[in-house]
């Protein structure tokens, strides 16, 4: 019976934790930012109509809207998209397969540095971490 | 075998929908706020010095810290807290014991009309949902 528990227990451990999964998708985000890559820097984001942005006072929903307002907002260069940087991250697991996060982004643009602060829900869908919806919000 | 399926089925249907119950919370909440009471309003918030409060770019932490950002903003009376609405409300179960909640708020006070988009994260403790984190922003 023990040596049963003992098997279950080894099988079902997850090779990383959760939360160190989705603080390397972070990283993997920022280093996107860095490098100008739009498209890679939305990767995690849910490829979806589901996928909902709330940022000041303004709901975007579905992928595509979320993807045109930040081309249109920091383009698709590194010139245009600057320098950005993840702070106080706290990633909380709700569920095996639901997930919040809260943090501050730090943008280093050239002629301004805005920075605000962030909740993020991730859900696990097929084995990988998304995002579904992401709250940001500036002074 | 299908009555013990119906059975099965039966014994473990909730009550209520817990979606319903924390539409109810945010009725009650609002109803609160409605009459003067800020104590009633804040009743489901986790009281805590795990709960987060994220407005704007200002991260407050901590039941007391919150009910005094929330006194000192809003007072505790029907005529400085104004009149609470809640729209556009979406609640989404994350787990058993987890949700979030999209939606919006309206304010009508003596001078001004504020407005703004918010964020829920709720737990259930105790069978009682309680909100563990609030993320609200304006334009």
């Amino acid at each position: 019976m023990t040596i049963l528990l003992l098997f279950l227990a080894l099988a079902s451990a997850p090779q990383t934790q959760p939360a160190d999964d989705i603080r390397a998708l972070l990283t993997t985000q920022s280093e996107a930012w860095n490098r100008g890559d739009l498209t890679g820097f939305l990767a995690p984001y849910q490829h979806s109509e589901e996928l909902t942005f709330f940022s000041g006072d303004t709901v975007t929903r579905g992928y595509a809207a979320i993807e045109a307002r930040y081309r249109t907002r920091y383009g698709n260069s590194r010139e245009t998209m600057g320098q950005l940087r993840f702070e106080d991250l706290e990633v909380t697991l709700l569920a095996p397969d639901a997930a919040v996060v809260y943090g501050r982004f730090r943008l280093q643009m050239k002629d301004s540095s805005p920075t605000g602060i962030f909740t993020l829900i991730l859900r696990k869908q097929s084995g990988k971490w998304m995002i579904v919806h992401d709250h940001t919000s500036t002074s």
